[in-house]
């Protein structure tokens, strides 16, 4: 059986989305006995829907070999939950270019339209191969060990906590409290990357606050003074899904427009929330940072784990189809061992579909203020390279010669 | 004259600020016969008037050398405004301290105040050395080519603009318009840096407002509605310190703790702001960044020229005092030629102190919505290495083989 590809991503972007689109790419290319066209939808299945294909054996081998350290989707990505009528739409473009092999890159949306396919297709008598590969920064897919994408994130974050909670500890004479806001609106995985700022116990961030656990503003604001009475500063970080113990966001989406078209909400604005609520009740000076999607989709810091691991995936998925295999979502399994190593393996897109994996109890402190050692343990071998090395002063301070001065 | 020598740093952090401290350190131990020892004060002038000061000549070389490569400020910050009485006890502290050589890293309102230390001691006939070495990711002092810090900040909006721009280029289907907030009150210096992320002409950002120029919203509106008719995506930074066309600030301090001892009004939120506006009035689905205090702070993107020159202007500080200079900040002057290339100047720093240096209008276009092209060739040199590459499809369209499809 010889046919064209279609490779599709749906979703956020990522750092890491084109090293799979890569990985898919050259390996279909070693193979051309299988394949014969390699096309990519133009934003996803909006793409596919229009029929705007690109032809990617056209490109310079160099432009897709580049495509590893590019970030975002140069494919271009969309969010569209799929009608009844346009799966028989994407049915006949399927057909109208001979694709029997389709490769979807995304998350828990993605892969319900992949299963959705793939059951339509088999529905129909069809030969494609429908294959999802993970992607989100979320890193909220079941049956994985973690996401691409996510690694690449939880870098940046640890890199960024780090330099702002330095920035924090040198001024803290007046900007006093800093509260940084991360991505992550049903799951704590991105806020819980902040930990790995930290080289040295103690150091920022001081407070870690979760989706998964009902957010206490009187609990909060004792943490503050606590950390606060002890260090004179405080480095804080939340998630922007941070909702009360009745499940209602702490600030709450503010338009329609907020809301995308799978119906999620697109919250924000909650450090700034808490900024507000820190200097009107505990009288501290605070301010808020948002990196906003910044965070998902930055290079600089991406993990080299991160990069290699997003290509193995999408080049494992070649494999699968290769064995003729459908319904698929390539997986990450972590070996035991002193050493980190992530073995490929699948699980059924319809087992994926929709599920969200939150952070498991043993990943957030009892008082759900801060990750445990357990997550560092997980995390730490995903973001590789290490951070980089700072100077540490001893400070050896000087005998003081004169009586002590009172501040105005 | 052997005396001791202090080194203290005032105003916000920078990637940089440490690479000052480490040229002044390792200059001023080349010079054993001229410098006694070499104190730095723990948290700006807060420290000497408390008199904590640590002893650098107690830290290894290693530390000391790795200063150059540590963001933020190793020896701590502060925000505060010297008064008449605490100007007494300064002096008591210099002089119980036996220190000659008094380097002050900062702003202009660091400029300010040691700019009256040197007028004073030099009123009471003490022999005390008194230089400015110049930071500020603000770049608005006067009298230099460009401050230490903001080529690192600048780099840093560079890439985070040009990746959190291919972010909404490629989900643009759904995220439409994003607004990235930078720092700067008073001046546009850092807002236009996020130029410097376009590597071809149209590229993001689209749009660029400063709070050099008075912000109309019906023009901004207009401006957002003829990119996004054009594009179907829009990519806007503007800068935090926005004013309409009385001066009254776009978003207004919101609280008495958002007010620094200096009075500068901590502005924020105007990128939320605008995109509740875009919402509103173009109907038109919009989303902020605000990296906030990341942006001045991160190392990861800092500019090696800014790395470079900042220990330089350290060292040449050293030099100024071995001639038995006082009263200076030190400046960069930029030598004409194809090669880019800065000396090293002095400027008085009572010329410098509490002077403010607002973007130039040939760096502003006539619209006030973007850079021209002398800003880029002025900038340029700054942010180096060059910007990552990345890869660029081609994306040669299939041929269609069906009808055109209407989505829902």
């Amino acid at each position: 059986m010889r046919g064209n590809v279609l490779i599709a991503q749906s979703g956020g972007p990522t750092a890491v989305i084109n090293s799979s689109c890569c990985g898919i790419i050259q390996e279909a290319l070693k193979h051309e006995d299988s394949f014969g066209e390699v096309y990519g939808a133009i934003n996803g299945i909006l793409g596919v829907l229009s029929e705007e294909l690109v032809d990617l054996k056209r490109e310079d081998a160099a432009t897709i070999e580049l495509l590893r350290q590019t970030p975002s989707s140069a494919l271009g990505s969309c969010r569209y939950k799929l009608t009844d009528k346009d799966y028989d739409r994407v049915i006949n473009v399927i057909e109208a270019h001979d694709i029997r092999y389709c490769f979807f890159i995304g998350g828990n949306d993605t892969m319900d339209t992949a299963a959705k396919m793939d059951k339509l297709l088999k529905k129909h008598n069809r030969e494609v191969c429908v294959i999802g590969v993970p992607k989100t920064v979320d890193n909220d897919l079941i049956g994985i060990d973690h996401c691409p994408g996510y690694p690449s994130a939880a870098r940046w974050l640890a890199i960024a906590v780090r330099d702002a909670g330095l920035d924090t500890q040198a001024i803290y004479t007046s900007d006093t409290v800093k509260i940084i806001e991360t991505m992550g609106r049903q799951s704590g995985w991105l806020v819980a990357a902040s930990a790995l700022a930290r080289k040295a116990p103690g150091s920022p961030p001081h407070l870690i606050y979760f989706p998964e656990r009902p957010f206490r503003e009187d609990k909060f604001l004792l943490d503050v003074k606590r950390v606060y009475s002890k260090l004179g500063y405080a480095v804080i970080a939340v998630s922007e899904g941070l909702r009360d113990k009745e499940g209602k966001p702490l600030v709450e989406s503010r338009a329609e427009h907020d809301v995308d078209s799978f119906g999620h909400a697109q919250r924000g604005g909650v450090a700034d929330y808490l900024c507000r609520l820190v200097a009107n009740r505990l009288a501290i000076k605070a301010r808020a940072d948002k990196p906003g999607t910044i965070q998902r989709v930055s290079m600089v810091c991406a993990s080299e784990v991160d990069i290699e691991e997003a290509y193995e995936v999408g080049k494992e998925a070649v494999q699968l189809v290769l064995e003729g295999k459908s319904g698929y979502m390539i997986t990450l399994k972590r070996e035991p061992g002193e050493e980190y190593k992530c073995a490929k393996g699948t699980i059924a897109l319809e087992e994926v579909a929709n599920k969200e994996r939150l952070m498991p109890d043993e990943f957030i402190n009892g008082d759900g203020n801060d990750v445990t050692a357990e997550f560092l343990g997980w995390a730490r071998p995903l973001i590789q390279p290490e951070l980089p090395e700072y100077a540490h002063l001893r400070r050896i301070l000087v005998e003081k010669k004169l009586n002590a001065f009172r501040l105005r």
